[in-house]
């Protein structure tokens, strides 16, 4: 092993502790009055009735592609496989369990230290969940490289580089099922409880007799944080392994192959130090703006990156010509993460603009819910179509400046840089559901107005981060898009030859590959919302049977069976995210055999390939404008919750809640679950061609 | 003039002559009492209105490019521009203008005559619109043709390839702005009379105090009607045309030009003959189905095409293969013929199947609304995503099988077959508006409830025919996608060959290209969606003006000042238009330029033409979904006015209204528009090209 390898699995490692001093602490903390306590406690109880059965269930499927890999492949992809998905799962565990005990800490700090203490406590937990997704993705890819290297493989053999697909592909397939489960589960919790407790039984919101409360609770918890956690450590893997992947394939002959694999994983390893550096600078400043804080430390970590890349490349590829002829530059590189880290600030900075309660559109939807529900739902529609020009528009700059910089593997290496600070990102995402919970908690506890004013201040803040991780997330693999095909097609010059691909716009093939893929994220996302509304329906139906079965419930003398609700959820969830979940899984096979059949071998390749760029470009487009345009309508509502346009109990507040229904399952269900369904159609694809090559 | 050309000029005329005896037939029937009249009498003041401001404002746009194209292209091209620009006004013109009149005649035939009647009225003055559309857009090509060949142009010269192309170009801009215009009108003064009418004065929907439900009315016309004659017009020319241009430049070395070009007139031209046929089939039948006897007309059509087509053959290119070489025959144009055919009816059964109230989707919306607004519309989205899948499908197997046939020429010869039902299309979509007028003038001239239950049940069918019209628009425009981009492909290559443009899925500026063409829908789709709220507030203060300044229209002893609301909603649509319009007009342009400045000229040709495809590939879902959608919402409506899930005036039908206001501007502003937004950005870059070249 390297020193190089060292110092990246050094920083791996750093995160990790970081980790567990600071989840150390948050733990610590106080947790509240005894009430505080008890409803934490459902809540936790609730959380691990639902991993339970998610991983029982997904280990299932996992040992099944495990062994079909394994003989199909080889032990090097299977085990890839393992790794990718064993972790991607351990991200979201304790993404979730961080974040159960975090909540109640969250709405104490907040009743005895006010916004200052309830923004340290929910920040410090999210970034406990981030480093660690960080530094375990880092450590897998890095350990799992050396490893590989170590028993004699070459750092460019193809060994290696089906290695790390599998290892990708592990990582996919669990964040897509974490990502579908928890979105299924806590939006069908949050319409099906909200739908007989406060229609049916005519009890508040967020009423502990309620057998479907606690798993409103859990689901922010499964859905945004254990789901999220899973999506971002996925997003991670395949950016980074794709962008060695290319390394390998495209300077294998350089006699540099090793340095230029390695630098992307240096980037990562350097952005984990500044990200653990970043985190100490969210400070409430004297202008108490909770987004400011949380911004201040966002762009400490941005400006840290800078030495740190710098750093990256002294250690491998320096700052001249890598190898002769490369066609770059260590300073064209070095240029390209700088351009990664614009594209982020870039698309974090839209994304306020679009989900902000400071700005046009999320005031113009406010607005709009004073005549009713159905103008609130056509301006959130609008404004949710109309963000996705933006950030678009800065994907395609980020695009060709760092083709022309670096041709593919400088665009890698700015989707590198945008992952490598997923420690930060995550960090902001990780806040919001936590600091949802505490609001609930408070709400739950009788605790006084004021704590609940402190944790919605920073629950808004909270939406706009979550739209800002899933722009993020989404937008890495507009950029990544280029770098997946390229992968794509040199494996498929590698493997195949002698057949003549052609991927001409001109090409019939081509058309119907781009028309085939850009249907699957409508198609998905479709899928997600109805399931939503299914779940919704089985939860309905249990709070029903409970109410009708125990009358205890309702006088307050016997508490309801908050776990079997849990399960329930988590069942009818597994189940309704299995058919979408094919679908990425499935398509690309069916599609490439059904084109093989018609136009034969060539045209089955080249239809295939659009395919992965049609499911890209729609699929940008579906994600982006799902995910701002929900957190679009749930600010709207904060905005009148705010006292604007009539405040709590006006028409417009009743029209903004249906906006705000609305844009659950958009922003957290199907939207966010377009971005694995974008890389599993993609390694699928890679994977193909692997096996019908052996 | 060849006997060919005069055949075509011929059915073209049948089709003029049949708009003219049935429009007559129309006129003359009974229009009702005088106090219907009246209140027709309005709309009709009303439809002037806009149309007077409307063309003035279009005028001026169309002269500004007729001398600009003048200058630039030469005449040829600019009288072009004019033909297509004039005639899609007119047909637009008529079609409002056949649809004021047969409104009224539709009520008093369905209180004298039952279903039966009121079918029969609605349907003929549909038909004279459809006929009117398909005739002027046969003759406008055929005569403009035998003009140019006439003064001695080669078929295949591109003087005569450049001038249809103007041809198309006027026939597209005059079209958006129909469309659009149309769209935000209608939707605006939907939107607007509702909330003042009925939540702010407390008088029920469609009351003659409401000065803007007249406008409301008027708006039926202006959008659905002349909105949807100008796209069809426009959609007819441009895939006819692009077809003859494909057939100049692929065949110019054949001696055989002449025949392949004349050969799509052709098929217009039997189309004319078997839809005029098909219109005197359309009777109630035993089981009362309003669709089965529309149904049985478009059967018939459709199967009279067969040995229409054949005909068409026998008359030009026979049924070997054209010329030494050509890779396909006679019989197997006939058969991209009869796929064209067959994708149309895949099409409309699938949105049919989408949109009726017969079955699932419709109905799971329906239901949905039991649980309030959001569960309405998270069904009614989920739907309108799902509605894109089977369209796309059978797009892309029409696509596939007829380029296997007969190559490019096959899929422009299949969508050529498309187009050419235009007549029948146009008439069963026309017969909408015109039954949803009927049912207003029923509800306001208080006649028996009997007559508004008959209006309503053709007015159901009449959302169904809508979206299908509007799905077969989007449908040819996806299929006609790679016959647009080949137009393209051929143009660089004939101007530039010595450019290297490279349309290779793995160029940089391909992907920027898709995704930037991608972003064009959602952001013109958002734009319409916005429009229409500011429009509706137009309304919406335009109404309370008049309240406040004559008591006596809330009294019932003044009449409200019908016109001046029109007008009024007519100059914030035009101005509302504007910005929407200039998207696809300058994006190409704009885009094209900013490439040519960092990537030069073969970077820019590539961008460009990738541009067209992403526009295509994601316009065609935006728009599939938002139509498709639309009307499933309206017709959710309709399902539980009928008696289900309570009905009328239960909670389910309050969350339905909500659905299908917010299905309107999705319906009828943004998703139609969105076809010839797409043509436009096609054909700015034809011209763009053509100007560079010079």
């Amino acid at each position: 092993m390297t020193l190089v390898l060292l110092f990246v699995i050094a920083c791996g490692l750093a995160a990790i502790a970081y980790g567990f001093v600071t989840g150390k602490a948050v733990v610590s903390a106080d947790a509240g009055s005894a009430r505080m306590q008890e409803i934490a406690g459902a809540i936790q109880e609730g959380a691990n009735a639902y991993l339970k059965r998610q991983y029982t269930t997904v280990a299932v499927v996992g040992v099944v592609i495990f062994v079909i890999g394994f003989f199909l492949l080889g032990w090097e992809v299977a085990v890839g496989f393992a790794i990718g998905a064993i972790l991607s799962g351990a991200a979201g565990f304790i993404g979730m369990n961080v974040s159960v005990r975090a909540n109640v800490r969250t709405t104490q700090a907040a009743a005895t230290g006010g916004l200052e203490a309830g923004l340290s406590m929910a920040f410090r937990s999210g970034a406990v969940t981030g480093m660690l997704v960080a530094g375990l993705a880092l450590l897998a890819i890095a350990i799992y490289f050396s490893l590989l290297t170590g028993i004699g493989n070459e750092a460019g053999s193809r060994t290696v580089a089906n290695a790390l697909i599998g290892l990708a592909f592990g990582a996919s397939l669990i964040s897509i099922f974490a990502r579908l489960g928890g979105g299924i589960f806590t939006k069908g919790a949050d319409v099906g409880s909200d739908l007989v407790g406060k229609i049916e039984a005519g009890i508040p919101e967020d009423d502990p007799r309620n057998p479907g409360v606690i798993a409103d609770n859990v689901g922010d918890n499964v859905g945004d944080c254990a789901g999220m956690a899973a999506d971002l450590f996925e997003t991670y893997v395949v950016t980074v392994g794709a962008t060695m992947v290319l390394a390998s394939i495209l300077f294998n002959a350089s006699g540099v192959v090793n340095e230029l694999m390695l630098y992307p994983l240096l980037i990562g390893g350097v952005c984990i130090l500044s990200s653990i550096a970043g985190t100490y600078f969210v400070k409430l400043g004297a202008n108490k703006s909770i987004m400011g804080a949380l911004y201040r430390g966002l762009i400490v970590t941005a400006v840290l990156t800078i030495p740190g890349v710098l750093i990256a490349n002294l250690l491998s590829i320096g700052f001249g010509e890598p190898f002769a002829g490369a066609g770059f530059t260590g300073w064209s590189l070095f240029a390209c993460a700088l351009i990664g880290l614009a594209v982020t600030a870039g698309i974090v900075v839209i994304t306020e603009y679009y989900t902000g309660t400071d700005y046009r559109p999320v005031r113009s939807v406010a607005k709009a819910s004073e005549t009713g529900h159905a103008t609130n739902i056509i301006q959130g529609l609008a404004v949710s179509m109309e963000s996705t020009a933006l950030p678009v528009l800065v994907i395609v700059a980020g695009l060709l400046s760092t083709f022309g910089l670096g041709g593919l593997y400088g665009v890698g290496i700015a989707v590198t840089t945008m992952l490598a600070l997923a420690g930060m990102i995550v960090a902001l995402d990780a806040f919001g559901p936590v600091t949802d919970n505490a609001g609930g908690i408070a709400e739950m506890a009788d605790l006084d107005a004021s704590v609940r004013e402190t944790t919605d201040a920073l629950d808004a803040v909270g939406n706009t981060t979550k739209a800002v991780t899933k722009g993020y997330a989404i937008g890495s693999a507009g950029l990544g898009a280029l770098v997946l095909f390229a992968t794509y097609t040199e494996d498929l010059a590698f493997y195949f030859k002698d057949v003549p691909v052609n991927f001409s716009l001109s090409s019939p093939y081509v058309v119907s590959g781009l028309l085939v893929g850009g249907l699957l994220p409508f198609l998905f996302g479709a899928m997600g919302m109805m399931a939503v509304g299914r779940a919704g329906g089985a939860v309905v139906e249990e709070v029903r049977r409970q109410f009708r079965e125990d009358k205890g419930i309702m006088a307050g003398t016997s508490k309801p069976d908050y776990a079997r609700c849990v399960d329930m959820l988590t069942k009818s969830a597994i189940k309704e995210m299995v058919v979408p979940s094919l679908l990425p899984l499935l398509s690309p096979i069916v599609f490439f055999f059904v084109i093989d059949l018609v136009g034969g071998r060539a045209a089955a390749f080249s239809a295939l390939g659009a395919m992965l760029l049609g499911v890209i470009v729609t699929g940008l487009f579906v994600a982006l404008s799902m995910c701002s345009g929900g957190g679009a309508w749930d600010n709207a509502k904060k905005y009148i919750e705010d006292g604007h346009h009539g405040g709590k109990g006006s028409d417009a507040h009743m029209a903004a809640v249906t906006g705000d229904t609305v844009g659950d399952p958009y922003k957290d269900t199907s939207g966010p679950a377009v971005n694995p369904m974008i890389k599993i159609t993609n390694i699928v694809a890679l994977l193909l061609l692997a096996i019908l090559a052996h």
